[in-house]
């Protein structure tokens, strides 16, 4: 392997600037309802990073506080297209990807998805709403969901904390 | 943070098993190419993992061969949903996001896009045919894409080795 490619520490695009609260690993606790399901708590990690360009890089896993199993994980980026607007693009591997877009105030994002579309054998989502917001160190959301028949209905809430310091 | 989540080699899901030969950390270099722009030479990243889920985690990046420079980048999950099938869940930082389906036979991977979404400031891209190839530690894969008003057209091709065994 050639030195091409090698991950230098990347000046961050000017684009994406009124996202930098969120880069770093954060790291906490959830938990999961819905109206088909029984309630459960969840372990989460969330990584968001950047190599300059004008995105922000996306992943998350969570893991089942009972015995510790990975649950659920999606990947994606985050983009700020202009002055208090946000674009988000995920895979999530239940095969489900989603678009969404909303507004960012402050520290505070609020996306809605303009399109979920989905492979032949996945269930069926139509609707994702997400609500993150950072003050300080600590990053909490809600994501409301509507799927498999049943209109958007609360379905995540957590709260994390910033366990290592922005790095590209 | 508790031990929870902590990353235990997984046993291999049975689901995924026929797509096994993708897994570990790919490098190598590649073409692109499109009616509407000048041939470049770049080099490239790919990583597949598992959790022991029915998935696989996909991650690729690449870089400009002339001076380093990143370049593209995606992210998703490919799902083995039945004998011979295949399918593919990808985010892309240009604010697109593809669903393709396909075939395996042996360890060739041809898919196709069923879904291509994106964002309200994204460029317009109609499908996208991907065809993957491993051969022991070699994976080659060419990529045709229909974007911009372009039928579909030859786009990208690759080849990677296996840099780095198999992992959870």
């Amino acid at each position: 392997m050639s030195a091409h490619g090698a991950r230098a520490a990347a000046a961050l695009h000017p684009d994406i600037a009124p996202l930098s609260f969120l880069l770093g690993r954060w790291a906490g606790e959830g938990e999961g309802f819905y109206p088909t399901i029984e309630p459960f708590a969840y372990g989460e990690e969330i990584t968001i990073s950047h190599v300059g360009k004008p995105y922000l890089a996306y992943a998350q896993r969570t893991w089942s506080l009972e015995d510790g199993r990975p649950l659920h994980a999606e990947t994606g980026y985050w983009r700020c297209p202009g002055a208090g607007r946000v674009e988000l693009v995920v895979a999530h591997p239940n095969g489900i990807v989603e678009v969404a877009e909303g507004s960012l105030t402050g520290a505070v994002l609020a996306l809605s998805s303009t399109a979920v579309a989905r492979t032949s054998t996945a269930k069926v989502v139509d609707g994702v709403v997400r609500r993150v917001q950072v003050t300080g160190d600590r990053l909490a959301y809600e994501l409301d969901m509507a799927a498999v028949g049943v209109a958007l209905a609360g379905h995540l809430r957590a709260t994390l904390h910033r366990v290592s310091a922005p790095s590209a």
